[in-house]
């Protein structure tokens, strides 16, 4: 095991009715903005659920963060928390809402410059408000970490810091049941592949962090289908199964003491910020391409992957890997999500336009042994053609 | 799944020589009472690291903590926190230095009576000192938890307050490679039962929190008695996953949405307040009969941990139940640790005894049911003779 710190002092309210606790969580005497996405809230009964629970608060609200959190909009809040002396974010919403509120919390405090420099320049942040978030959709994890994705001009580019972290976050899953099968799929899909960044690279002999991976792995593969049956599609405990799977995939805890890979993610980056593919849907179609490619690299934890996740024992270590990846495929289209940059229209002559972005991004050296150069990806994205 | 609250925000540092780490959580301007047990940490190594990492650092110590701290000898650090004008503890040891070193913050800061109703007569704890603590002994859990245990008289009772739980935890598994195997067996048997606590109960479909627990156990049985033997009870790896899985047992995480029962341990307080039985050495004793005299309202439960844990699949179900509770059996001899009364002395004609204690300490309605009542304590007692 590698040595590391974890940390985590976000405080989760799980479960249904949970939502009226932000009323204690958040100062008396606060100025207080909610952050939402385009207004799923006001028919879902959330909005309502907090404008009750902020009763006696002073507060405001600022609408419209897109999926892909875009920098030209958040930057619209800054006039709305110096005219309202905003002193408290709260993001209700999935994780796109949650990352653009952690983006305005510390370009609110940032006064020394150009507030894009916390991404593009990854200046270190030293002070933000505090946030607080109300979870819609179970995927990202954003509710209890301390990263963010911020859009600009085609560029999707990730920036973290302690300080933005949420104070306390509400998973209702009963919220989530309002949500459409294709949240629900690219929700899944995300926390499937969190798990798998932080899982499928090298042994270092974590035995914890790779049986809770596993166990995160098998309820998504067990429970994401169920919340797409017509069945079980409002089954709670399905959906808080998948919530808090989603919650536990990166909240630091499964990738502590374990290398990292990452790379689907960030070539996954480039798809969207270039071609505007859903973000789990650019994951579900690089991952069995990275798996392919870096099958020798990956090799040992590819075979325990074949087998805790999917009893798969027999064959040869090439038939059980084979066999591994197709199985991953095969959940992925059971989750309606492509698997092949062709199902969402991206063709062999746009490759290397993806990997002068990628170059450009300074994601030139990706991966657990950071040795997936500008060459590695360009076989990686051929292999998901 | 049930509602919950989770929330753990102690800092942990994990490795070989995180020690260092402690002089950037420590105040400079803090005057620092050192608490530890009998001595060891002289011998280990330990003292010297937390001697030099407090350079700089106002500190005094308190040592001579017991295993199973008693009242008595806690109560006499208040004397010198005065005196000192402390205003941090840094508690360097196992479980029993921790817990007690929670008695004395809370103790230190109540003023308005008795500090023993803080456990006799569970008093909210409004003040407490801050604490650190630098683990030498994985087992309880208790450096990133609430709760403590503190014995007077032949009383074992726990206490818990968010108050009392460390800033920080410092666990570098080379610091255990000098404890005995005795401490060794007795923490992974520790752990073991913590996570079966939460786990053996009955199901509410909350996957994660199973998966965790069986990862857990899992790790457990491989890793324990490793650490007993000749080739790897050097093996830095082996101590690390066990010391994480210690941790991990106790933290709030796996208890977090689930049913309880911790019947096993309100029991075995008994066996340790009345007949100085190690607390480890108590479950060891007092599980086993649990999991037969409650089969039939563990019995989903206790199937799913044949299965998933042992790997039993075939027999009946009865068969399969047993053959799980004589595999937990068989772990805990490995580990070299008694699974009868007969073991450690206690007979038969002191089983009255030990339930009139349980009366008189008010545990009359004990499990995740709350009705193992005095007369099942007594069967279950009967059934580890």
């Amino acid at each position: 095991m590698l040595n590391f710190t974890f940390h985590n002092p976000t405080k989760i309210y799980f479960g249904e009715g949970q939502l009226s606790s932000i009323a204690k969580e958040i100062p008396a005497n606060a100025s207080v903005l909610v952050t939402y996405g385009g207004g799923s809230i006001k028919s879902n009964g959330v909005y309502e659920q907090v404008s009750k629970a902020l009763e006696g608060h002073k507060w405001c609200e600022f609408s419209g963060i897109e999926p892909n959190p875009n920098y030209d909009t958040l930057i619209k809040a800054l006039d709305l928390i110096k005219e309202h002396k905003v002193d408290f974010l709260l993001a209700v919403g999935g994780g796109s809402v949650v990352d653009g509120t952690k983006f305005i919390a510390a370009a609110a405090m940032y006064e020394t410059g150009d507030p894009w420099d916390i991404v593009a320049k990854q200046v270190k942040i030293t002070k933000a408000l505090p946030i607080g978030a109300v979870l819609t959709l179970p995927a990202t994890g954003s509710e209890t970490n301390t990263g963010a994705v911020v859009t600009r001009e085609g560029n999707k580019l990730p920036f973290a810091s302690p300080l933005v972290r949420p104070l306390f976050a509400v998973l209702d899953p009963s919220v989530t049941l309002s949500l459409s099968d294709r949240q629900i799929s690219n929700g899944v899909v995300d926390a499937f592949v969190h798990t798998m960044e932080q899982y499928l690279t090298y042994s270092v002999d974590a035995k914890v962090q790779d049986r809770i991976s596993e166990g995160l792995l098998l309820t998504l593969i067990e429970e994401g289908p169920k919340a797409l049956s017509e069945e079980l599609k409002s089954d709670l405990n399905v959906r808080s199964n998948i919530m808090w799977s989603a919650t536990l995939a990166l909240n630091g805890l499964i990738g502590a003491g374990v290398p990292q890979d990452w790379a689907t993610h960030m070539i996954g980056h480039e798809l969207t910020g270039a071609y505007g593919v859903d973000h789990a849907r650019t994951l579900s179609i690089v991952l069995p391409a990275v798996m392919k490619v870096r099958r020798e690299a990956k090799k040992e934890k590819l075979l325990q992957y074949a087998d805790r996740v999917w009893g798969i024992n027999e064959g040869s270590e090439s038939e059980r890997i084979d066999n591994a990846i197709a199985q991953t495929e095969s959940f992925f289209r059971q989750m309606n999500v492509p698997t092949r940059l062709s199902d969402v229209g991206v063709e062999g002559t746009d490759l290397e336009n993806i990997v002068a972005k990628l170059t450009e991004h300074g994601m030139v050296a990706l991966g657990e042994y950071k040795d997936i150069t500008p060459e590695v990806s360009l076989e990686i994205l051929k292999a998901a053609l």
